[in-house]
């Protein structure tokens, strides 16, 4: 298991870094509603259970264009959807556990698109989510499976939602 | 860890006591056909994987009504019928696991909803399922992710179902 | 923990001779494009977590027949689907791996269908990746958990595709 195990203390703010070294900015979190019956985040000791989540703004809000991809929504424009999924999954993160440097291995991307009938590119729809982890993370802590399917309909009509599952690096 | 361990055998009928503050009767169980493929329960050392749970009567009978959220299904019967996904999967626990005492922490749940296309409320429909988590295991042990997504079909033409995942308590 | 530990590692070639015996020939595992942005397997620690599978050829090429299941698909060629679409998981464990040996307990299947409206037989369907990891694992090694539901589309206009987890035995 060590294959996934930064090696110290100090690379507290690597992954800052190498975020700012590819000029990506975190949006704000995605808004907790005081009434909401699930968590964002799930820590179960080692384990990180992300919701789904959808393409987010830089102030934390619902990021459009809205519709299914293939239609109203461009394949690119779904492409950059699951970048903006996945930065609100960073943002989600580093609310619920403080530094992006505590993950020790990516586990799994679950990536669903609401897309028009005649499109198929979900895998390279849902590619700009991984790409996105592999840049950021590199390919040993990044590494992760995936499922990349058309749902028939996704919260707030939104083309793209990603879930995930990742592990923290034990504590030093 | 330590947070979702509850603290001794003596907590054993804890769950039991608060279903019935609740006003909650377990249904029976989902009947298991003989020559079923796949198991309602996975327990592998302490992870619980649950299979896709449908809605359950008091008899473990698939319970209606069918079809589509939005269509001939309510958003109201669509949260009913989440709730009873819910009483299905406790009642299979019970089954499995003997008390629902032995569950130290909720960590998922994959909600699916099948709905007419201009019904986009599947979180709330969903909700109908995670707040009887909450209520019944507290906000500790209850604490889950989540993804709640509309699918184009579900068995048995119901309109929502439920899978989840959770954790047991360390053995005593 | 220990039920689902086999004894030792004289039984190295157990799975193996267990594909001989059942006539089952393992296809080419499906190609990696240089270019993929996600891992077909996953393992961290004693976990595996395996990307969805799409049907699989004996030359490790996507198998038709393509379309959906109810339709261009009959029911029967679904079930096949389902099988080449979990022989293309072992062939990809095989790889990553080494040996099916290694495997200590399946742990959930998460079957996609894409079916026309009228038909609802999802179990049916994927019960053919289920009935092929008990018939070649057994019952206690090969029990899982489950899901099988239909989605909007799927990549490559493939019938059904699974997603699975496992667990690797404790290394001796």
């Amino acid at each position: 298991m060590s294959q996934f195990i930064l090696p110290s203390k100090a690379t507290d703010t690597v992954i800052a870094g190498r975020l700012s070294e590819l000029g990506i900015r975190l949006p704000s979190p995605w808004a907790i509603t005081p009434t909401a019956e699930a968590a964002f985040v799930r820590v179960i000791g080692c384990r990180v259970l992300i919701s789904g989540h959808v393409p987010i703004d830089d102030e934390g809000g619902i990021a459009g264009p809205f519709g299914r991809v293939g239609g109203a929504v461009s394949e690119e424009q779904g492409i950059r959807a699951a970048e903006r999924a996945m930065l609100g999954i960073f943002a989600s993160l580093v609310r619920e556990i403080g530094s992006l440097d505590r993950i020790g291995a990516w586990v799994q991307l679950f990536g669903m698109v609401c897309a028009e009938p005649s499109f198929k590119g979900y895998p390279k729809v849902i590619d700009g989510a991984s790409r996105l982890v592999n840049q950021v993370f590199g390919p040993i802590v990044g590494r992760h499976s995936r499922v990349a399917i058309a749902v028939a309909g996704l919260p707030f009509d939104v083309p793209v939602e990603v879930q995930a599952e990742l592990e923290l690096r034990p504590e030093a």
